[in-house]
C-alpha cells in the first residue's frame, strides 16, 4: 500500500486523483490533503478518505473546516502556508502528488525533494520558476519526478525501456487552442470569452488563456528540458488539434514512439500513481474508427509569439525562464480582469525578461525576488500605458 | 561484433539487412549468406561482405557461383537443400536473419532454434504455418524470436519496457491494399495488373496479392498470437491507409502506445539487428506538417473475407492455419497464372480448411503432408470446376 499525500487535493487534477485511489482502495492510503481555502470540497475528502492529515491555508476556510469536522473525524489539520510546507518537509510518505496550480506550488516541491519524496508533479511552475534547481536537488536526494500531465506522460512512457542516448527529438503535440485558424489581423480583437472556450480540454481559466497564447506548450518545452535532460533544439512542437496523440519521442533511428488515447487527465494521473504499471482505468478503450482524421501542422510563431519567447528563455538560461513564467501570470490576469489586450500578453513578457537583472546561476530567494520586480515593473507598464 | 547469418540475403529483406550492415561494419561480421538461385547477386555479396560460407540450393547456381568465384574469394560454399539445412543447425553465430520468402522458411527457422540460435524472423510462414511448435520448441531452448516486418516489429517497440500483464489489446494497422475503396460488386473484375498495384508498399508479387487479399493481415494476427502469445480476440485490426502508424498495443488504463515512420523496412530490419538499441539510421526525420491527415477505418470483412479465414483458422487451431497458409500459396499462384479469379482465393482456401482431417497437436511431418494433400486437392477442385 502506498501512503500519498495530495498537494492541491480540491483541484480538478487531485480530485480526479482522488476519484482512482476510491476505485483502488487496496493499493494506497491517503495520508494528508493539502488544499488552499476550499474547505467544503476538503471537508467531504476528509470523510471520504479519512486521512491522517490535512492542511489548509486560509484562516476562514480554516474555521470553517474546523467547525464542520467536530467529532465528525479524526484528522489532524494543519493551519497556514508555512506550517504546511514545514510538515510536507518531515512528514514520510511514499509519494506526494503536488497538483498545486501556479507559483504557489514551488516552495511545497522543495520542501518534498528536501524530505527525499518521490513526486507525481502536475505543477508546471516549479520546473518553469525553477528547473535546475529543483533538479539539481532532486538528482543529488535521488528523488524521482513523475510527471503527471498528458504531453509529459506521453513522453515518459514512450522512454520506457529505452536508452537516453538512443533519442534523436521529442515532439510535443499541440491543439493549438481556440486561436489556431483566426487570422492574424484579428487577434487585437479577441474577447476573455473567445480566450475561455478552449476546443478540447476543460481546464481552469488561467491554464486556459495560457494554451490559447500557446504559453502553455512554451512551459512545457521547458518542462520537458529539465525532466528528460534534453537540449531545447531537440524538442519540436507541432500542432495536432484532435489532441489524440499526447506527444512522442523519436529515436536515432528515426522511429518514433507515441502515447495516444481520449483526451482524459486520468490516464497521465494514474500513470504517475501507478507507475511503472498501466493499473486498470475503468475509461472505454479509443474507438478508432471513429476518428474522423488526425491533422498536423507546424505551430505559426508570429500568431503565437509566447512559444518563442520560451525557446528564448529557454537557451538564455539563468532568470530568463522565472521571469517568462512570473510576467506571464500577471499578464494573463491583467487580461483576465480586461486590463490589457489578448495581443499585449506576450509583449509585456517579453520587456519583462529583457529589463529585469539577468542572474545565470540564480538561488531560490533570487526567483523570489523576482516575483516582486517583475509585478512592480509591470504594473508600472500598464499604468504608464494606460494614462 | 556480432556474426550474424542472413537467409534469403538476395532478396528485398536480405539487401536491405546487408545494406545496414554494410554501414556499421564494426557491429556485425557476416558468418554466412543464402540463397536459394541467385548466383549473381550472391557473388557480389560474397566479395562484398566475405562471409565464412555461402549457401545455394540451384544446381545450375551453384555450378556457375563456383566459376564466377574461383580465385576471387576464399568463401567456402554449401550446395543444397538438406546440406544448408544442416549447416544451420550446427553452425554458431550471434544471430541468423531468416529472409527466406515463403513455406521453405520453416525448415530453417526450426534448424535454427535447434541450435540454439536467436532469429530475426522475416519470414511470415514459420509461424503461420507451425506457430505452436515454433514458438514451444524456441521456448525449451530459450530462444528469442525478433520479428522483422513492421507491424510486429512496432509492437514489439511499444512493448518494451511494458509488463504482460498489462496489456488490453493489439492493434494491427493495415493499408487496406489497392482495393479498399472498390465496391465488393466490382471484385469479380480484378485483374492480375490491379491487385499488383500497391498504393503504399513495394513488395514481391505473392506478398502484394496478399495485401490485396488482406491475408497478409490475417497472417499477421496468427503471427501476433504467437509472438506475443496474445489471444485472438485482443488482437484488432484497424484500415489506415497511409502506413504511417505501424501499430500499437493498449493498455490496461487505456493508454495506447503506438511506432510511428515513413514506410521503410530499414527501421524493422536495423531494429531486430541491434535490439535493444535504436542504432542511428540515415534516413529523413518524418515531418509531420507535411502529413495531409491520418485516417482510420473498420476492415470490411465481406470484401476482404481472408481476414476472417484468417482469425476463425487460429480460433480453430491445429492444423487449421496451416492449410491456411498452403491454401493460400497455391490460389495466389492460380490467381497469377490467371487461372481463377481474385474472388476465388478465399473460396478456395476456405474448401480446403473445411475438407482436410484436422489434427489438433500436429507434428512437422503432418504440415508437411499436408503441403502435399492440399495441392492435390485444389488441383482436383480447380480442375473439375475449369472442366
Amino acid at each position: 500500500m502506498k501512503a500519498i499525500g495530495i498537494l492541491g487535493s480540491t483541484g480538478s487534477i487531485g480530485t480526479q486523483a482522488l476519484e482512482i485511489i476510491s476505485n483502488n482502495r487496496q493499493d494506497f492510503s491517503i495520508d494528508y490533503l493539502y488544499s488552499n481555502s476550499n474547505y467544503r470540497i476538503l471537508y467531504e475528502q476528509i470523510l471520504n478518505f479519512s486521512p491522517q492529515y490535512a492542511c489548509i491555508n486560509n484562516e476562514e476556510s480554516y474555521n470553517k473546516l474546523v467547525q464542520l469536522m467536530k467529532g465528525n473525524s479524526n484528522t489532524k489539520i494543519i493551519f497556514g502556508v508555512k506550517e504546511s510546507i514545514d510538515f510536507i518537509s518531515s512528514r514520510k510518505i511514499d509519494l506526494i502528488l503536488n497538483a498545486i496550480v501556479g507559483i504557489d506550488g514551488l516552495k511545497p516541491t522543495i520542501a518534498a525533494i528536501d524530505n527525499n519524496l518521490d513526486i507525481a508533479l502536475s505543477n508546471k511552475e516549479s520546473l518553469v520558476l525553477a528547473g535546475k534547481i529543483v533538479m539539481d536537488k532532486a538528482n543529488n536526494n535521488n528523488v524521482k519526478i513523475f510527471p503527471v500531465d498528458s504531453e509529459h506522460s506521453a513522453i515518459w512512457q514512450c522512454l520506457k525501456g529505452e536508452e537516453k542516448a538512443d533519442i534523436n527529438r521529442m515532439i510535443l503535440t499541440a491543439s493549438g487552442g481556440p486561436f489556431r485558424t483566426l487570422d492574424y489581423k484579428d487577434f487585437s480583437n479577441i474577447t476573455i470569452k473567445d480566450a475561455l472556450n478552449h476546443p478540447n480540454w476543460k481546464m481552469g481559466n488561467k491554464i486556459t488563456i495560457d494554451s490559447a497564447t500557446m504559453m502553455n506548450k512554451g512551459f512545457e518545452v521547458i518542462e520537458t528540458h529539465w525532466l528528460f535532460s534534453i537540449e531545447s533544439k531537440k524538442i519540436d512542437i507541432i500542432v495536432h488539434p484532435e489532441s489524440i496523440i499526447h506527444s512522442m519521442v523519436e529515436f536515432k533511428d528515426k522511429s518514433i514512439k507515441a502515447q495516444i488515447g481520449t483526451p482524459d487527465m486520468k490516464v497521465p494521473i494514474n500513470y504517475a500513481l501507478n507507475y511503472p504499471r498501466h493499473s486498470s482505468l475503468d475509461m472505454p478503450s479509443l474507438d478508432f474508427s471513429t476518428i474522423n482524421k488526425l491533422t498536423f501542422e507546424k505551430p505559426d510563431l508570429i500568431k503565437f509569439k509566447c512559444i518563442d519567447l520560451a525557446y528564448q528563455a529557454l537557451e538564455h538560461g539563468g532568470t530568463s525562464c522565472a521571469v517568462l513564467n512570473i510576467a506571464n501570470d500577471i499578464a494573463v490576469n491583467l487580461f483576465l480582469s480586461n486590463k490589457i489586450r489578448f495581443i499585449d500578453i506576450p509583449s509585456i513578457i517579453e520587456k519583462a525578461i529583457e529589463r529585469h537583472d539577468h542572474i545565470s546561476s540564480p538561488s531560490l530567494e533570487d526567483i523570489y525576488y523576482l516575483m516582486d520586480w517583475t509585478n512592480e515593473y509591470i504594473k508600472k507598464e500598464v499604468n504608464y500605458a494606460n494614462h
